[in-house]
């Protein structure tokens, strides 16, 4: 099977100054990976014609797939179509049926199309209309034959929303009709409390006799590392017998396989017991609560939590000894076992998660330095205990420390049989 | 003055397949931009030499400096060193300077220094080491003179915390000296609880007649709307006249000028005053919390939070009475107001703020659709109310009911004198 190159091209003058970050680039990237082309090159330019002329004669010289994004609105600054009608030596045509669309989608809010929209329904001749199901600007695919080679131009809108849409029904399918593609197979591995390097080590070798085409990335971000392995469609049977290796040297740290964060996993593995969680935060401040509750479904299994960021409502809102807060201090393994064990009982949980620590950038001593954190893990009849000096700045410190609770009540339900990495 | 052009060169598979966002293109984008270069192409190749090579050629052709982040680690991945001096046309030299700063740097941690760190102390000959504060891998810049024009390629780590340092205290001095650079006005208003649109419309006339070079972006997240106006060097005067006109169109929804995000401006403006802040939520899950507490220096003015996910917690941990619950529903003015009063008087703040509603996607009814929420601000003696129905999926109804919360705080502040938008 040949190889398909593709580029990515993002249009428009917010992705060059910074002002945004460019989160099409990465999807469109993702998609293209999946489905098997090999991206060579991704850029971003500005909203001028002759700018997105020059990339896209530079891409067609390369690349068989182009995918474009951004400048198909219907201001003035919009130019994506005329500098691909440029590029391709067309001109540009009203398309009434896009026109049509465009008008029904005003008439189905209520509103008559400005004038200025009408410019989105004029496709370079010869285009294939794509349409836009979440917003007003048609895309479109040209299709270019020559020397027996098939090259295609897909335009996009910028709208991410829009752009995911149309990308996956409406450009993937004709790409796939057109190339003789064979989607790529990878598998993610998700580890947390190990750093990056003993992963590595530990994964070396499993992973270090590998068939041509296959990939390893590391991605971390503390206190997580996440390992993709991309393979091509030859590589997909050694992929397929990794998973066993891979679990067995990195043990408990490997807490999933796949997409799904570890919240998700947790909410999830949760809700097919009857335990229900509650937390009590204090250097986190809401994280550890708002992760839980950022995945749907989150009311049948999370409780809620009291953030006890002072230590008067440790002692009054969560019922934490006055003397324990005396005697250890608000960041002490008494400390951190009362708040599991209030949070359970206070809020009517099974579990109950208690974290506290010292975010910094202030706070911290010799014998209690920044990013020393405890965390508990209470139940009926016994609490579990943790400490950890976390690495870091103040973000990083309160978010190892929050994911590193979570992994405490996932370890647990791990231990007695309620959870499991490949689920 | 003339333009210096610009082009920023990121290098690195993960940033092709979509593995990671972007972030190094953006904040080099946004460097770059203030300085005053003129970015005209940001782009990302694979960590192969022959991509890495064509790419620095044809940038080389077209810019004066050109940015490059990412390929400049031990391992046979890291091939950018090579690259670049491929593309100059000359060899690799051992820098014993840089040399010697990677093995002092290992002995700090305590460590003897892997031989494969040695490769990364050879630079093209004749390039300028630049130092890296935060890692093992130096940048490094090369000066190009052919007819009379200086070029520049300045090559920095990926790893953002060093490329970060590196770009602003190693290579934006020697630019500074090297070109005729005239660091490009701006001025950021941030506006929240007002749509982008009407935010447009009504900067319409203000905005309307600019001078030469100026630009306009608005960049709008839920519920917050930020208006960027970049001016050229001209047009400083006219953009240091728009404060007042903006402010008067924009009123209320006008909270800041600047950079500043409403959880710091909050933190700071309570921090002068004697007030803290306590909180109450359900649907916002420790949003809310979270956002204050992300803020350093949070814990002089934010007592804690309850959240209460459950109603049971909202009755038991926060003391709403079960009848307003039953009555009036969780999802309702009364709880809000209940839930902000509790939270003041069982937190120990002197203002109480209270989120409720349906983040979705379930949960909704004809009556309280998802998006439905209610937002108290209780203090001694009064607490006001405020209903709204919010856009969006569960990430956005929360991340907006949270702001929105947030910002009932400011506006009280501001009424009273106690805070202001461009402090």
């Amino acid at each position: 099977m040949a190889e398909v190159s593709s580029q990515i091209l993002t249009i428009g003058d917010e992705l060059l100054s910074g002002d945004t970050l460019n989160s099409n680039m990465a999807f469109l990237g993702q998609r293209a990976r999946s489905l098997g082309l090999d991206v060579r090159r991704v850029l971003a330019v500005l909203d001028r014609v002759e700018d997105i002329d020059a990339a896209l004669r530079e891409a067609a010289r390369e690349a068989d797939v182009c995918l474009v994004s951004g400048g198909l609105g219907p201001t003035e600054d919009d130019v994506t179509t005329e500098a691909v009608a440029r590029a391709v030596g067309v001109s540009l045509e009203l398309d009434p049926a896009a026109l049509a669309r465009i008008e029904a989608r005003f008439r189905g809010l209520g509103r008559v199309m400005p004038a200025s929209n009408r410019k989105q329904a004029w496709l370079p001749r010869g285009a294939e209309r794509l349409d836009n199901v979440e917003g007003t600007a048609p895309g479109f695919l040209v299709r270019l034959e020559a020397a027996g080679r098939t090259r295609v131009v897909a335009c996009m809108p910028g709208v991410p929303r829009e752009l995911e849409r149309m990308m996956m029904e409406e450009v993937e399918p004709r790409l796939l009709r057109l190339f003789d593609l064979s989607p790529r197979p990878r598998r993610i591995y998700r580890v947390m409390g190990m750093a990056e390097s003993e992963v590595a080590e530990r994964l070396g070798p499993v992973l270090g006799e590998r068939p041509r085409g296959a990939m390893v990335h590391y991605r971390a971000r503390a206190p997580e590392v996440t390992v993709v392995v991309d393979a091509v469609a030859e590589g997909a049977a050694w992929l397929a017998g990794l998973d066993e290796p891979v679990g067995r040297v990195l043990a408990g740290a490997l807490y999933g396989l796949g997409e799904a964060d570890l919240p998700t996993r947790l909410v999830r593995a949760l809700a097919r017991t009857d335990l229900r969680l509650a937390v009590a935060e204090s250097c986190t401040g809401g994280l550890a609560a708002e992760l839980m509750t950022a995945v749907p479904g989150a009311s049948a299994v999370f409780c809620g939590a009291v953030v006890a960021y002072l230590d008067r409502v440790k002692e009054e809102a969560l019922g934490v000894p006055a003397a324990l807060l005396r005697a250890h201090g608000a960041v002490s393994e008494p400390v951190a076992r009362a708040m599991a064990d209030r949070a359970r009982e206070r809020l009517g949980g099974d579990l109950g998660l208690g974290i506290t620590g010292i975010a910094g950038p202030g706070g911290g001593s010799a014998e209690k330095p920044v990013g020393t954190v405890h965390l508990a893990l209470s139940r009926e009849g016994a609490c579990d205990h943790r400490a950890a000096r976390l690495p870091g700045n103040r973000a990083m410190v309160r978010r190892s420390a929050a994911l590193l609770g979570l992994k405490m009540v996932w370890d647990h339900l791990v231990a007695h049989g309620l959870a499991a990495r490949d689920v």
